[in-house]
């Protein structure tokens, strides 16, 4: 039985100034659920859950922070179009100090869409990065449909936000390399240890303040007529040939 | 203006069986009908458009073919969330046969999603790939929400549906590559000129039977923690890799 504080509650995480305020995210679905349960970094507030997920999860949580719930009032506090055996609220990780000696760290710049900033999470675990610094103006990570779209890599990659200029600015010695049209091959480019990969807007491209301060241009070559690449696309591309 | 029967007729094209009957798809937005109206490949049949984009863009259509509405009735045509200043109903292209030789062809193994489904039709167009087959229990590529993913790569590459299984056993002449966990490092593969590359569904892989009849089994050496790439994003890294 779910009461309506709690429904208000987590309607209000929607929000990213309460998601900030609580230090808390929402995750749905048994499988990043689950990922996150067994996850030694993540601690789980409250799990809300149908029987069925109960029946064969319940030993991955203490009793008291797990609520029952019918699938009525699961379908009511879902963001998911079809809600999926349980919602989870969960404290934000709290990651340390970013080093960027011998790392690759990606850095998002004005990645809007939530789907695609939380695909590029998931392809930074794939590839082993284990740090993505946010321009401002990207998506929240933890917003729900970010943290649905990492498929639980939220837990593993350390995210943080802050004005991309001045980042890079403060880091002169990490080279720094971004896709553009008229860059070098991708092919041609050798693989890295250490470095930042800026992964710009797939309309607007990388800001004219960043583009300035990149080392590296680098360009994934277009054989037919597309006009762009979707932006994690191009992310997992530049890992896939880059990330040594 | 806009009649009833016209908005019966618009919202019956969420369904596969009247798209096929009529054989007609949608499309939506300046960016994406504009490039349809340019290509000559595609026929428009009517576009509705509000007074912006008419009073912009009424010479790229017959007078005819024109309907202007409000935005009111924009919005209850529409299949986005936020409806965006035009929506068209176009022909769909009809295409030759295609041709396995000397070309490089994509083939999606029960690729569900909408989104996964119009970006690899996407990508296909940026390398160069003007061949995509379908297994029947992949997304239908005409569906409103493939059309938008596919960002006007729709009319450029060239689509059918099919059982994967008897279309390779019909083609034995063409080598056959697919992404799995074991398969041998995709930097290390050879570009090609010639094959078909099967990207198979993001949870499931490539189903049992087709499997058993791939020649060369690649693989996008993982380095981190994820669970799998998205499908799309596979696509991506391997075109980008042996597309040759």
């Amino acid at each position: 039985m779910i009461v309506k504080s709690q429904v208000k509650y987590i309607q209000s995480l929607a929000h990213k100034k309460y998601r900030d305020e609580e230090g808390v995210f929402v995750a749905e679905g048994p499988k990043i659920v689950n990922e996150l349960l067994n996850n030694p970094a993540i601690s789980p507030v409250n799990i809300f859950a149908i029987s069925g997920w109960v029946e064969k999860d319940r030993s991955r949580i203490s009793e008291k922070q797990l609520i029952e719930v019918s699938h009525a009032e699961l379908d009511r506090i879902s963001f998911l179009t079809t809600a999926n055996q349980v919602l989870g609220i969960f404290k934000k990780p709290v990651f340390g100090k970013m080093n960027l000696k011998n790392k690759i760290t990606l850095a998002l710049d004005n990645i809007q869409d939530p789907g695609n900033a939380g695909t590029i999470v998931r392809i930074a675990d794939w590839f082993g990065v284990e740090q993505v610094i946010c321009s401002e103006d990207s998506a929240d990570i933890f917003s729900p449909k970010v943290v649905q779209a990492t498929m639980g890599s939220i837990a593993r990659v350390q995210t943080s936000y802050t004005s991309l200029p001045e980042f890079i600015s403060k880091h002169r010695e990490i080279a720094t390399y971004a896709t553009v049209l008229d860059g070098a091959d991708i092919k041609m480019v050798k693989p890295i240890k250490e470095g930042i990969i800026i992964i710009g807007n797939e309309s607007k491209g990388i800001s004219r303040e960043l583009l300035g301060m990149v080392q590296h241009k680098i360009t994934i070559s277009r054989k037919g007529n597309a006009e762009s690449l979707n932006a994690a696309v191009a992310a997992g591309i530049v890992l896939s040939h880059i990330a040594g």
